[in-house]
């Protein structure tokens, strides 16, 4: 019997599930809406429901080898539990406990940024890096670290929280009450509040979303473009900061902003970064976006099972 | 036959070296000037015949465990090549192999804060803390990374240049020629230099070292303390962005900047990093000054020779 994992991406408007090969190859996924302010049981039961409808579905024909939960941090460790998740609206949950006592079956839960990271050590990269950082920008910015082919969680479960890097003292206010975090300067939300923040100059930027800021750039409208140039010199600056920290072999970027406005962002991106990264640091260094798209949670739950198998 | 190891800490100034048993004694130091000016064989012989007669004086009444060398980054890993050092002006030395060609023996080189934070994990906290990050205050600012008690030396020998992570873009410039890196916002050379921009106030801040910063600002000096003050302010967000994305359990700092102003730092810098850290990652944190002094090159020579073993 084909062995399968059983993956579940806990988003905050969200959840992709589905049900994917050791492989890698994915057999069946579905999306449905998280409701997160129909309250936690109500996140909980759907997502019991949707994984026991797999497990009825694929137990006598497949080997279920595990059921693998990606959930926003912060994520305590070893515990698992949810802390004070902005997304879910969520405050200690101890999530895994609670799946498991539901599915009366063993879950691993793990924080989404580091499961999107395995899934692009194991399937984006093959394993040929043996270290690299995994970077989302989306409505948020957060990141995954594998070192040495493994996991890199911190003491608590708390590591990887790039996003919430200051480089910008008096920079526009963060979600998590600091100023100038690189979620605040970089993120999709940013980018729509600062044109927004602009909305008296070419009468037109008012309600943009990034996406709709990053077609104005392309239009060649200026200040579209300074919004867009000025996000990426930011999230450069962080890059080459962790570089000149953690010296990985690649940094691989994901995620909705990434992924809409690599055409606006790579070159320059690659530019910036190989001018502020230390000479050492950047030989040979990777900058890449990841081709796993939307489905890497999916890969990266096939990720955590092989990464706890090994 | 007591086991020691002989050990050089070479810096831009001053070498540093002696003989330590492998339980942390120090036997024998000697501090003598680099002049570096002198070219790069001049500090090559000198380094031979020190090691040389520590050689002659202990290889009858002890047994020689190692020699090893703390040097100046950037170090390539593992050629052990001293590239582009502007503390000793070098460019492309291959420190390790020059070395042992010259003594006839193996000779292990490391990055001097990787050697320092070493030597802090195995004799300042006796391993108590298997992730720390070692930062030092002096006239430049580095860092050394200690994780699940694996010295942390990223892909290429670059990792731990925390000194030139960038938190201030438009701030003062930086020997590495970027701008508002740590180092150029921190070190004793920052404090400096700041001090000697303001010199137009209070007719007396024009030519003083950061110890004199220090002295001026305990005397009550506003000026003083603000430079003092907002040096230790960018200190914190360093260090607050190191702990949201490595999550260590503890942090040391050591250098002569620290040392000498952690009266007016220390507490002011628990408090803002608590401020500033995910609630989760500062959970038991410990921020502590070293107790290794001006030996920790020292002692993490015999660290390097303890890590080496094991």
């Amino acid at each position: 019997m084909r062995e399968i994992v059983i993956g579940v991406d806990l988003g905050g408007t969200k959840i992709l599930y589905g049900v994917a090969s050791l492989e890698g190859d994915i057999l069946y996924k579905n999306i449905v809406p998280t409701r997160s302010e129909e309250g936690v049981e109500h996140v909980l039961e759907k997502m019991t429901a949707s994984i026991q409808s797999l497990i009825t579905d694929y137990a006598t024909t497949h080997q279920i080898k595990g059921i693998v939960i990606a959930a926003p941090g912060p994520l305590s460790y070893p515990e698992k539990v949810v802390l004070n998740s902005p997304n879910l609206n969520w405050d200690k949950v101890a999530l895994q406990d609670e799946m498991q006592k539901r599915l009366n079956r063993s879950v691993i839960v793990e924080k989404d940024t580091n499961v999107a990271a395995l899934g692009e050590y194991y399937f984006g990269q093959n394993r040929k890096y043996k270290s690299l950082i995994y970077i989302t920008v989306s409505t948020g910015v957060g990141g995954g670290i594998i070192i040495e082919g493994q996991l890199y969680r911190g003491s608590r479960g708390g590591a990887g929280e790039i996003g919430h890097m200051v480089v910008e003292p008096n920079g526009a206010l963060c979600g998590c009450g600091r100023k100038g975090c690189l979620e605040a300067l970089v993120s999709g939300t940013a980018i729509a509040n600062k044109a927004k923040g602009f909305k008296v100059i070419n009468n037109s930027l008012g309600k943009l979303t990034a996406k709709e800021v990053g077609d104005k750039a392309r239009q060649g409208d200026e200040l579209a473009q300074s919004i867009i140039y000025s996000a990426v010199d930011y999230l450069a600056m962080g890059i080459a900061n962790l570089i000149n920290i953690f010296d990985p072999q690649a940094i691989i970027l994901g995620g909705g902003v990434i992924q809409g406005l690599q055409d606006l962002w790579l070159d320059r991106l690659r530019k910036q970064v190989f001018i502020s990264a230390f000479p050492l640091n950047r030989t040979d260094l990777q900058i890449e976006i990841t081709k796993l798209g939307e489905d890497i949670g999916l890969y990266g739950c096939v990720a955590v099972m092989l990464n706890q198998v090994n």
